[in-house]
């Protein structure tokens, strides 16, 4: 069992401050479309994030596990909310993966790793909607 | 409906760096206890702080619709994650909450507005475990 701690000060406003023992601090604010301000990040772009994260992390055990070491790894992630009949909810979250291998012959691997990775990352089955990767796999020449 | 963009660019080893528009970048890590290297963030605490934060945002919404400019508000979330039989995945959230308020008669208002904000908080209902939410109100003197 593992238990991941953080501390939230509200500040002033819609803004507040994100504290994880000695990690940098993240200020944390209300979305501008519910009236707070520009440029930091919302609560809901963290979930976008650790979503988008997490496959990441769970790629990078997989790929490591098929022995392979990408040259580059890149995820958009696009969480949506709308208003549902419970009020306002994730109802999906889609994560575009992008990686680039050495060779032909890992391809396929890294394909399987990226989808083991969606599929086994803690964060995505802990989740009432849908997680949707899309993956992409080349290499140099390919 | 709205959508929350991030993303992630892996840098080497066990960490990449998340983006979200101009946000301030955040750097992500595998856990420690998975290899990782320490003091930076990783997806867990992220969604420990998604939670955290996303009831923040509502409590400052449902308190300001009730009339109340809060002296303080702190939370410490805590998002635990075991081992299940379908693999690792988050078996619960608690979120503490302390809310200091200007007057006796705004205390039970305010424990209305931090509760309203749980369970209508877009992260929480989209959660397969439980969230806890643990709630404490005082003013000066009292």
């Amino acid at each position: 069992m593992w238990k991941y701690e953080t501390t939230i000060s509200w500040d002033s406003g819609k803004e507040g401050r994100l504290h994880s023992g000695g990690k940098p601090e993240i200020r944390v604010v209300t979305p501008p479309e519910f009236g707070g301000p520009h440029n930091q990040w919302t609560p809901e772009d963290l979930v976008s994030g650790a979503v988008s994260s997490c496959v990441m992390t769970s790629s990078l055990f997989f790929l490591e596990k098929a022995g392979i070491k990408p040259l580059s790894y890149l995820s958009n992630a696009s969480a949506t909310m709308e208003k549902t009949p419970s009020g306002l909810a994730f109802t999906g979250i889609t994560v575009d993966v992008s990686v680039a291998v050495k060779t032909e012959e890992e391809i396929e691997k890294a394909y399987s790793a990226v989808r083991k990775a969606k599929e086994s990352c803690p964060f995505s089955k802990s989740l009432t909607c849908d997680v949707t990767l899309k993956a992409k796999v080349s290499c140099p020449g390919s």
